[in-house]
């Protein structure tokens, strides 16, 4: 007995969804315009398509023959954990009924034009009733996903693993009262020079950089690419084909630097996994049907996270790589020096678009979206007041009242294409990011590697800690090996109050 | 009873089809070194998928249920030849081994990575074995296919069905005298200049160029791309969808150029087939499992010829063109006028290479390549004595002497990647490309807008008359409709004459 069996049906699992991840990519890149609807169908077939292999008679009986070849060896043992993920995979599937896979599915097109227009119409009205049947929807799957306290607690699973709508209302309230306190000492400091950010900037040179510092994090072009996007994103097709992109932004910088120095974190996750996982269950979402290396959500954020800000937004990095960014972009920033970029980067700007927010108000975006969502999916709220509860939390939160719904509630595509539960983890990204960066810096190699612009010492720590293991340990089973303990938020505040809360 | 079942099935089938070829486009466009190993993984995994689906019990039921709906349908009416195209498909399947289909699969990487080798290293012996390998199992294909007279029949068929080792040797011995006198006559001439196709000629304004041309012929950049590759090609994910690409020769002009007049003519013939055919039998080769709406090899040809060399090598196209190409290569073209460019793309010039080969010499590298498969696969001649066989024809047929195996028998993919049968169908490309043109130039509106440079009649012909059809009707059906008459070498004839054999 052997999983050679259940390798191959798992392969062919992943290689379903690898192909359907490139034609996601292939989508956003550079599929002509006729395309749309061809597109969909194949990515419907080739999901569906992965479902039913991993629910083929084939495959459970090699998964009852993998399991009994393992069933002597240590629990956290890698062939283990793979077994173990394949029958958990398989036994959500099965208690998902095939109707309301094809009830959200249908719905998801519909819902996502309705977005689209109610957005450029400024007309929330437009999208509620499709966001209504969403919820419903979202209700009947996570009950057919099964929960104890709260309905929520079923989606977010399906992102986060082990949070519940407790335990992430729990991380919140540590965190809320610290924001607020780092927020009044950084309002108190005078706002920074952010003039020379709205100059003309080469998308070229964007590329150019991004690839330079992409290759000094160790990111690998040999098995990578970066291209443009609207919305920047990182796909992988397996370890060996990771991609990411990066917005095309040739007046304002921010957004496509520290774009592309985040999905470079998510595309060091993806590369590094251990080689030998490859096309297995240890590679593979099995559940969300993803073919993914990472363990969470939340642990793949806290990646992109600690690259983007706690390298990249770094005062060190700016100081080592100014000069390059200068010189790629002359004369736009001939007038500026490191110091006055730095400070331009991380000065606080409370703004209504969460993914136009700076690094320390970017998570009150987040509880008002997870408290609005776990609301709805209880059914404490209802659709029709969705407006008044966001733009009751926005002036609560961050002073701020949206002008229209466009820029409220209607900003994210999340709630159009089903997905309920993903928010919470941007926060848990931040917050594993820095403990994690804060116990890699512990070492000091690491930390006199960092102030020398030599990432590699940090790259090696996170690959032995995080990356390697693939989705063999979870979140919690990552941090506990790297630092341990579990997931913490004083890292994360220690982190913010240096930065921003200090005089 | 209806088709509906049925379509739905095959529509995953083509999804699954259109999946593998994006992944073979990308795989040849953009994707990074690193991922050729898996991506082998996946195209693999998509054709094994696409073919338990047509072999699933889901699709014989419905295949059944549509047999009974279109029973008392005309034999020539579109969904009967949907049905009948699934059900010989379905027949076809059944009669090739599963094992047979995995040998294959096995040796095919092997054997194309040996002739890599053995053409780096000019050594014939080592891929002499596997390519005998290869011929032992086309030869099994060909017993499990079925044949009568000849085993390559049952190969032929999966190109060109119709075709039979007979018909084609009938064929060839008819162009063969035809092209010894034209040869003749053409040598009689003087060698034109040709010193300034060697110049430089920058990438971008080949690709320009293309795309003007391009969309001159009708090509719909909507629902296309053209792309740089080392070796030019056109591919499909359904009619909405349809990439080409060209070569990138910057100091050499005619590959770019008349490469991409090639896959534009390709191109064309996919974008126009019949919405209604999307995603159905009649819009996928379900026997060679590729999403294609052409409906034979030959019938794909004579588009992608009749727009390079009937079109594209004109005197009257370079008339009206030929100033858009000086400028946008000036000054490498400034001292070259119309009527000379037009004498050097038509020059006659005997290779040893066939994909370098002129138009009129072209086809004797078809014959001597057909002939040698022809008896490889009878047995009748050994693959040890493949390089004498080789010499001896290009010897007797162009009248030159490979220096080595590498120009020599060794210079074509197709026999390393286990495709055999396919070679005869690019002279029918040309013989079919002839008889469609002579036959649409009769129409009085189409001659005067190809004289003008207004290729929207042509275009609107040949969309009636061939493109629309799909796969419909096959290449002798589209013949009779489009000309009355069955495949006939004699226009194909006249116009080499007409362009080659006059002095």
């Amino acid at each position: 007995m052997s999983l050679e069996a259940l390798r191959r049906e798992i392969g062919a699992v992943n290689d379903l969804l690898c192909a359907a991840s490139l034609l996601v990519w292939d989508s956003r890149t550079v599929m002509p315009s006729g395309g749309v609807e061809a597109r969909g169908h194949q990515i419907a077939t080739l999901m569906e398509s992965a479902r039913e292999r991993l629910l083929a008679p084939a495959t459970l009986r090699a998964l009852d023959a993998a399991e009994t070849a393992v069933q002597s060896a240590p629990g956290d043992d890698a062939a283990c954990r793979e077994v173990a993920a394949v029958r958990d995979a398989v036994a959500f599937h099965g208690r998902i009924p095939a109707q309301l896979i094809r009830a959200k599915a249908e719905l998801r097109p519909r819902a996502n034009a309705a977005w689209i227009e109610a957005r450029k119409s400024n007309d929330f009205t437009i999208f509620a009733p499709h966001l209504a049947a969403t919820i419903d929807l979202q209700r009947a799957y996570a009950d057919a996903i099964g929960h104890a306290d709260h309905p929520y607690d079923a989606l977010l699973s399906l992102y986060e693993p082990g949070e519940t709508t407790a335990s992430v209302r729990a991380l919140f309230d540590r965190l809320r009262p610290a924001l607020r306190d780092i927020r009044m000492a950084a309002e108190a400091k005078r706002a920074p020079r952010t003039d020379f950010m709205h100059r003309p900037f080469p998308a070229e040179g964007q590329r150019r950089f991004g690839e330079r510092i992409g290759e000094k994090f160790g990111y690998d072009f040999a098995r990578g690419r970066l291209d443009f996007t609207v919305h920047p994103f990182e796909i992988s097709f397996t370890r060996h084909d990771v991609r990411i992109t990066m917005r095309r932004a040739e007046t304002f910088a921010p957004p496509a630097i520290f774009g592309a120095f985040h999905e470079v974190g998510h595309g060091l996750y993806e590369q590094n996994v251990d080689p030998a996982y490859t096309r297995t269950a240890l590679a593979t979402d099995l559940k969300q049907l993803y073919a993914v290396g990472g363990t969470s959500f939340g642990a793949h954020e806290s990646q992109s996270r600690l690259w983007e800000n706690h390298v990249g937004r770094s005062r060190a990095f700016w100081d080592l790589h100014f000069a390059d960014l200068r010189e790629t972009f002359a004369p736009s920033l001939d007038d500026v020096d490191a110091a006055a970029f730095h400070r331009a980067v991380t000065a606080v700007r409370p703004g209504l678009v969460r993914t136009d927010a700076d690094e320390l108000t970017y998570d009150l975006h987040i509880m008002l979206r997870v408290e609005i969502e776990a609301d709805l999916i209880a059914g404490t709220l209802k659709v029709a007041d969705i407006p008044e509860a966001w733009n009751a939390a926005m002036r609560r939160d961050l002073g701020l009242a949206p002008p229209g719904d466009a820029d409220g509630c209607l900003q994210d595509i999340h709630w159009s294409s089903g997905m309920f539960g993903s928010f919470c983890t941007y926060t848990i990204g931040n917050v594993m990011g820095a403990q994690l960066f804060e116990t890699a810096l512990g070492d000091e190699g690491i930390a006199t590697g960092f102030g020398r612009g030599d990432y590699a010492p940090l790259h090696a720590w996170l690959k032995t800690h995080v990356w390697q293991h693939g989705r063999r340990f979870g979140r919690d089973g990552i941090l506990a090996r790297a630092t341990g303990r579990g997931l913490e938020v004083e890292p994360y505040i220690r982190h913010l109050t240096r930065r921003y809360g200090q005089r």
